[in-house]
């Protein structure tokens, strides 16, 4: 029986949208699901869970990483049929920190170094996209920092920076979960021209805001009309834990991905800012945590 | 007959969306228009216009920069009553260049000289936007650069910017006049949260690519699904003219303004550029002519 070498990998967390982005921005937080991958040439399979999600997530061949290397392993017609899988999540799953794309560019990255990188990080980019559908968390994911994605015609595009601000995110994790097929259901087919401008100026100065080093602007680039009104509606008490962030200090606040954890940005005062914000959830009948997180700057890496 | 200092400033054209960044991008430009003020204590009003426009501009009680100017002599009371005013245009009417926000925005700056300097530069913006309507050109014709502008209640932001890029700007300046208002009419009321998810993306890298100097992601930032595409019918052969820029050279290619001007961004190949976009509006039997403009850094200012 012959089997590749066994390779570690990392990938952090991502939050998407970050207000005004929709479908645009995303962010890589320093939380991280670690993956141990062995291929093998017969068809084994063994996958191991631990850490955030292990009493959800199936350790059969319904597992969405196996599927992910299994589809690699058949595209590529690799001689491999079987892998040991080892997981450690340190991300909240289903919470909008982008554990499913954590997990779907652990499975790249890893298949990619046990078969001698046959992949750029732009078509594990491609990839990571076909699977997930969109490329708002894979990008960071991959590249870490902050990252601007879109999809034309067949193509992914991303252009990645870091944000030349000391910035720390204070995400509130709420004790329920919210499925992204859920939170989309809720938006609507169109909006008006005056909304999506709205859009357009917000997540422009917040992009200007992060490439120059602008705290100033960020007190208003975070607000948006897009999307989040309308899945107000699914977590309860969202905008009085905008305000209760602001006023303990953020510079603003925001859906992360399309929630339910709630993600405000600031310079200082983290831990004022996650007890006002879980206080705030707290009013609306919401038990939830805090977690203090710096951006990613390295993206998915061998460790 | 009391009268104040003469003052002359000059203030810079100015292009607004820059593609995909609707009501909120614009970049002044190195054309302009200058004016020279004396305010009386009388009311006399001598007004005298040469270059751009002339034949159109009035130079009696109904001229809009005295229009500007006395408006601002009433709010504040002045003890002035009359004015002489020259102005020198420049800048083309009624093309997209925002010559009547130059126009507004010559008679606040030289007002403001003129009593004494009342007004700091985020005042003048407010009342440029106020008059003009929208901040997107008023706001680079003051600032100079880059700048993202957004109305949010009844306050005007701004943030500009230098681009990190040595961009030229090559406009084609058609044979016919589009008033905004007309070029205002045929856009939707409401668009898709599709197209708009695709603004935000393109005008999120546009103005990463700007802040960041990285040309790469210019030649798919400029793309719009928001305005372009209804305000197309009014301009024959806007996408000819767009792809025969790129053909030549350029990064991309823009409505300036709501039109009729095209223009092309580049770093080099700027007469080329030109030639190929006065030959694809020829093959729609419009009559145009090029100007090739750098980014202009001061904005308005005393001269």
């Amino acid at each position: 029986m012959g089997k590749s070498e066994t390779v570690k990998v990392r990938v952090p967390a991502t939050t998407a949208n970050c207000g005004p982005g929709f479908d645009a921005l995303g962010i890589a937080c320093n939380i991280y699901n670690e993956l141990e991958l062995t291929l093998f040439t017969n068809e084994v399979l063994e996958i191991a869970v631990s850490g955030e999600g292990k009493q959800y997530l199936p350790t059969d061949d319904s597992n969405l990483i196996w599927h992910v290397i299994k589809d690699l392993l058949q595209k590529t017609n690799s001689s491999y049929k079987g892998a040991h899988i080892k997981m450690h999540n340190n991300i909240p799953l289903s919470h909008g920190l982008g554990s499913s794309a954590a997990a779907i560019v652990a499975g790249i990255l890893a298949f990619n170094l046990a078969v001698g990188e046959p992949f750029s990080k732009e078509e594990m980019l491609k990839i990571a996209t076909d699977v997930e559908g969109h490329p708002d968390n894979v990008a960071p994911a991959i590249f870490g920092g902050m990252t601007i994605s879109l999809q034309e015609n067949d193509a992914v595009k991303t252009f990645s920076f870091i944000p030349q601000l000391p910035l720390k995110m204070i995400v509130a994790v709420p004790e329920f979960f919210l499925a992204t097929k859920k939170a989309r259901q809720v938006l609507p087919e169109k909006i008006s021209v005056k909304d999506a401008a709205f859009n357009i100026a917000h997540a422009a100065s917040l992009v200007a805001a992060m490439c120059t080093g602008s705290s100033d602007v960020l007190r208003y680039a975070f607000a948006d009309k897009l999307h989040q009104p309308y899945r107000a509606a699914l977590i309860p008490g969202m905008y009085d834990v905008f305000a209760a962030a602001e006023q303990a200090g953020a510079l603003g606040a925001a859906l992360s991905g399309a929630g339910p954890s709630l993600i405000a940005f600031t310079i200082d005062n983290e831990n004022a800012i996650g007890e006002a914000m879980v206080k705030a959830f707290a009013a609306h009948s919401i038990d939830s945590h805090y977690l203090i997180l710096d951006i990613d700057a390295q993206g998915a890496m061998r460790i």
